[in-house]
């Protein structure tokens, strides 16, 4: 007789490639945008261009533009803004192939946040591929977002956790979030968390607080390490600030991080697939 | 025998009254100032100027300046912002005798909050008596923002409930947020609020989300009245925006708003005292 055939039942945690999730049927254009970036240029980092200068923001971003997927701003921190910044920093993005994602973290009813995000002097819908935005208000942050955002072919993250010490969202409020991204994600492409908090492959996730070594500042914010972010936590891409800014060699800097995050990136791949 | 002395136990609800408020040993400076003007000008209305020129900001503040303790604004929805604004502004406060209250909704880690309360384009620090904070980030954000405007003599208020439909901050979050008051009370004045959360009567509570009838926008903001939010809720200052912009006689519903928030005030104070 011939043996029963014995059947192998191994959970697979089959993992996607960054490629891969760029093709899936449902993805948002600016998600596999930046998922098809991240796989040609082997980067998974952001730089927080946390500087306060327009021309130094604008060298940043022409130095290190190669090595990153995205670029993070807080345009309301510069001394000298200007229309003609904002078109020069969409040139430089543009010529590198980077996404630019102004940090404002929108946390105002809907009527008030379309205003904030479109108006102004900064007119941030017209120059920024992805915003962020507090979950706290409830879904009318994202209706209000999505009103100017969502023709122009732009982006939403949801902020389901934070760094920094003592941090509110957790628990309970990271459900909301995360519900609320369901809900809406013909708009939300993901979060800002500190680890992957849904299946969803066409989500993205991205951690900020990253630095070499794990740690912390006087103000309550703290480090933890690009293998520690991609490669256990299984975010998509690290955020770094002051790892590169105050480093002596900026861009030597950059491309340590960008080889650590996707080291740790091609790890968990690989091995999600044995 | 004398007939044993009877005792009247009852528990009085003594509410103390704006001016009252104001003379309180622990109180903080810039709260006392706004109990002051509130007593003497009888007014608990602060106005929400969202409009996106200047100019009409400025007339606003000129025309309703009489009518209201503090003016509310989103410098950020401006078109046309620019330091000698900022500068006229400050000269009608002085003026009028209202507090300004830039509605900048702060909410990231303390080192960020830091640069965007002082720098920027806007420098709000420089121009706007009180700003208010998100408590989602933790008491980072408290910390940074302090060390900014303690030394300025600026207060701050914690969102603790939010009038927009959905809102996250309930329950353990509200909680949470009146605890990290109580631990920043030489920078945090009080509470954006649906109704009265700390017993503390140093804390000003204030409510958005007001009009002469209850209702709602198409973006999920939720309106109360102002009999409501302080005859039942216990708040002390009404938030009105679109309830006066959008008035025909904007002069006349502000006045016509005044009039509700003291009245309410009124019966409430003297209903405490029976």
């Amino acid at each position: 007789d011939a043996p029963a055939t014995k059947k192998t039942c191994v959970e697979q945690n089959l993992e996607l490639s960054y490629g891969d999730r760029a093709e899936l049927g449902n993805i948002h254009p600016l998600a596999s945008k930046l998922l098809k970036i991240m796989e040609e240029k082997q980067s998974n980092l952001c730089v927080s261009a946390d500087v306060t200068s327009s021309e130094e923001l604008l060298q940043l971003a022409e130095s290190l533009g190669p090595k990153i997927c995205m670029l993070k701003t807080h345009v309301d921190i510069l001394k000298d803004f200007t229309g003609a910044f904002s078109q020069k920093l969409q040139a430089l993005a543009e010529k590198h192939d980077f996404l630019i994602f102004e940090d404002r973290k929108f946390a105002d009813i809907g009527n008030t946040v379309k205003h904030q995000y479109e108006g102004g002097m900064y007119q941030i819908s017209s120059w920024s591929h992805i915003v962020n935005a507090h979950a706290v208000p409830g879904p009318g942050v994202v209706k209000g977002l999505s009103a100017v955002g969502k023709p122009l072919g732009r982006g939403c993250l949801l902020i389901a956790q934070m760094s920094s010490q003592g941090s509110l969202a957790t628990g309970e409020y990271t459900k909301a979030v995360l519900q609320m991204a369901e809900e809406n994600s013909d708009f939300v492409i993901g979060f800002i968390c500190g680890s992957k908090i849904a299946k969803r492959p066409e989500f993205i996730h991205m951690t900020p607080g990253v630095q070499m070594k794990a740690g912390g500042d006087l103000l309550g914010q703290q480090y933890t390490t690009p293998k520690e972010v991609i490669y256990n936590k299984g975010s998509d891409v690290i955020i770094v600030g002051r790892g590169v800014l105050e480093a002596s060699d900026r861009l030597e800097a950059a491309e340590s991080y960008r080889k650590s995050g996707w080291d740790a990136y091609t790890k968990r791949v690989t091995q999600s697939g044995q």
